[in-house]
């Protein structure tokens, strides 16, 4: 592109429909967010400390409770009224040592890029061998019954259906075989399975995630190998279907630990007792930084805080910023906060979340009525010149959902999914794969919405 | 993010959009354009041939003119109808050795990252040394005057406004001064010109593009300095005013050579002398590999073809797609592509440019009256569940822009401005910087607003 000539072009309709609002002071305060959220580097720099000095937080780590305390002083370095630690219990399971995988052949010895998925057991010390069946569906394995199956490990190597315009269809049309594929090995007595990465992307990064047992079958350790990889051994099964696999890993659940939920408020000048919540979580994967998932949604949240005070807007109800922790593998945080807010009959009149990446927001779903729905889409016409196009009905994020009540509307914020799922779970997951403006375009949309959520009180 | 409830709720609402339309054969047409576009690796796998195997295609250089051979091989191999490479004589500017640039100041020697703009005379072998005066305009400069800037070099360091919500608006705020900064600073008197990158990313990289002499005026050299250089350099003039800045560039222009636009068709099956036309440019800078400017648009342009051949879609009309040389610099290719559009009276129907990035597409810009776009406008729907929510006013492109004239329809495709200013002109804009699903949303978006042109015939 030579120079300017699109640009201004397309600028002039972006003034445009500017000023055809300009009038409006609420338009112009949203404006003054975007402006400042676009101009500062803080959050950007915020998230740089995150991701670099601390890295990834995996629930029960030594990392997510540095992470917690950073972020409590984060919050105090700009002055919010009010800025606490919610104890958590945790789960503590812990990776051990870096992940190995290989299979022997007819053609030789082949190398894979492996990871344990998230609570996973380990193989023990010596690792597990066996010969592998390969299968896209929990129907294919059952076909094939216990006879094919017993003493063998499972591979299950359905791709993500790329055909869908969110990556998250994709996503879901994978996942299954992560978090289910131990149980349902187990049931025909495979000795461990190995699961294809759910991401779009084709690489050699295996990406991790939770997965879970049933108490009733045994517990058999599980891993993710790099959507590459995963083609190689299908190939290698095609050439050689007597081949054997071995794979070790040697991470364990120890004992629960403490954690922490992160709070953070601005308190309301009118209505203090009536709180408006943004959140995302501080724990994430330990493979990469946690950058996207959910490093961003965190330093959204307290941008939020950050922009108000430095736009000098004084809420009526009370913004509290939540970082919750252990949304990866068993929601405790979320659980312990919504158990809080009911003891302490806390009212919450919305609460809405960042944990679909830093990428550029195309909108926002809620999870309410359509006639609720309704009113927020009067303020649909504030987000068009940012081209946030979809107020949509939709699910809001895994950590608010725990507030559901008829009361609380619920919102989450949706961003441009093409590139979150090569991020992932995975050691792709860090800083540089931040977009400064993109994560700071979510901050001002969040900061924005919540500004007209507290101004009309839109219930 | 945990897993897939939220993406699978708003799958739901894809999906639900989705159904609204499937009785519609067009929507089910363009529905699988999509499916097939995201689920080919064929664009992405020549996107990285052209990246990897020829790199950055300058205009009049040897790369540019394998480029050339290789498109055609690669339309050929996809059996167009027509295939052929038209004639050009282009400008032949080379850059030389690497740029050098360094301070020498109170505190000691700096180095600075820094390249040669496109077209610059060179420094002569020696380089040039001389007192620096920086300013952030050309009023600036005006008021200070021939005996403020004569004997010195011009360091014009505005940097580009963030606060818009295209990346495009920042760079037609800054670079004004890339573009005549030599001239105005030879009219003072200066002795060359240094030019803060025009971009929002903040980093090492100097970022080229075209520059302009006068003829009256004496002709400077010019280069372009990183942004973190360039604040490097403000805050050592703060201090020591008197610094003296060397910089060494060899670039020079050697005699105008022979060049090629390359041009593919599938010949309409009714209306075989009416042409839909889909292009991008060939030419790119030389520090990076053009993937995003423009690798991505005229790969996307063949693709388009590929796309309706996979499908067993016959168009009416000739489905033509252009690969233009010189977009960067003079435009002689689309000068000549129109040129020989006027001998021949070939009629062009539409003509569609991408070249803003292989980026999300956001919708399109039309280049016609508003009576005309709310034609277009009824096809908007078809493009919801892709989230292109720009139907609009606006620039098409600037290699169609020769063909302006009131028969011809000019459609720019609008894609996420967020991170191309990152890419644009510099050694970043490399193939691993594309992500394969965001190009080939781009080429789906094109091969669909297509196929409704020439089954409706718009007009």
């Amino acid at each position: 592109m030579k120079y300017y000539i699109k640009y201004v072009l397309v600028t002039v309709f972006i003034l445009t429909v500017l000023n055809a609002y300009s009038q409006d002071m609420d338009s112009l305060t949203i404006r003054n967010i975007y402006s400042e959220a676009l101009t500062s580097f803080t959050a950007y720099d915020n998230l740089r400390e995150l991701c670099k000095n601390i890295g990834g937080r995996l629930t029960g780590s030594k990392q997510v409770v540095d992470a917690a305390k950073w972020y409590l002083g984060k919050l105090q370095s700009i002055n919010v009224d009010n800025a606490y630690l919610q104890d958590v219990m945790v789960r503590n399971w812990v990776r051990g040592d870096k992940e190995t995988a290989y299979s022997n052949s007819k053609s030789g010895k082949n190398d894979f890029h492996v990871c344990a998925l998230g609570t996973s057991v380990g193989t023990g010390e010596k690792g597990i061998t066996g010969k592998v069946i390969e299968v896209k569906s929990f129907d294919e394995l059952k076909k094939l019954g216990r006879e094919n199956v017993e003493g063998k490990i499972v591979f299950f190597s359905r791709a993500a259906d790329q055909r869908g315009y969110t990556t998250g269809y994709g996503y879901g049309s994978s996942v299954g075989q992560r978090v289910n594929g131990a149980v349902e090995g187990a049931r025909y007595g495979a000795i461990g399975v190995v699961v294809r990465s759910a991401t779009d992307s084709y690489d050699y990064f295996p990406h991790t995630g939770v997965m879970r047992y049933n108490d009733s079958l045994p517990k058999i350790p599980a891993i993710g190998i790099s959507t590459k990889d995963a083609d190689k051994l299908s190939e290698l099964l095609k050439a050689d279907s007597d081949l054997s696999f071995y794979f070790r890993t040697t991470c364990k659940q120890n004992p629960d630990v403490q954690g922490f939920n992160v709070i953070g408020e601005i308190k309301g000048s009118e209505k203090p007792d009536e709180i408006i919540l943004v959140g995302g979580h501080i724990d994430s994967w330990d493979l990469g930084e946690g950058a996207h998932d959910d490093g961003t949604g965190i330093i959204q949240s307290m941008e939020v805080l950050r922009l108000f005070q430095s736009l000098g807007i004084k809420p009526k109800h009370t913004i509290r910023c939540v970082a919750f922790i252990d949304e990866e593998i068993d929601q405790k945080g979320a659980r312990k906060y919504a158990e809080v807010v009911k003891e302490k009959n806390e009212k919450h009149i919305a609460a809405i979340e960042s944990d679909m990446g830093g990428l550029t927001p195309h909108g926002f779903a809620f999870e309410m009525s359509e006639e609720r729905l309704e009113k927020y889409k009067n303020y649909q016409k504030y987000f068009e010149p940012y081209w946030l196009h979809l107020f949509v009905k939709g699910g809001s994020g895994v950590d608010v959902s725990f507030l559901n009540n008829a009361e609380v509307d619920l919102i989450g914020l949706i961003v441009d999914s093409q590139q979150y799922f090569d991020y992932h779970h995975s050691a792709n997951d860090v800083f540089e794969n931040v977009n400064r403006r993109e994560m700071q375009l979510g901050s001002a949309s969040l900061a924005g919405l919540i500004y007209l959520i507290d101004k009309y009180d839109i219930r």
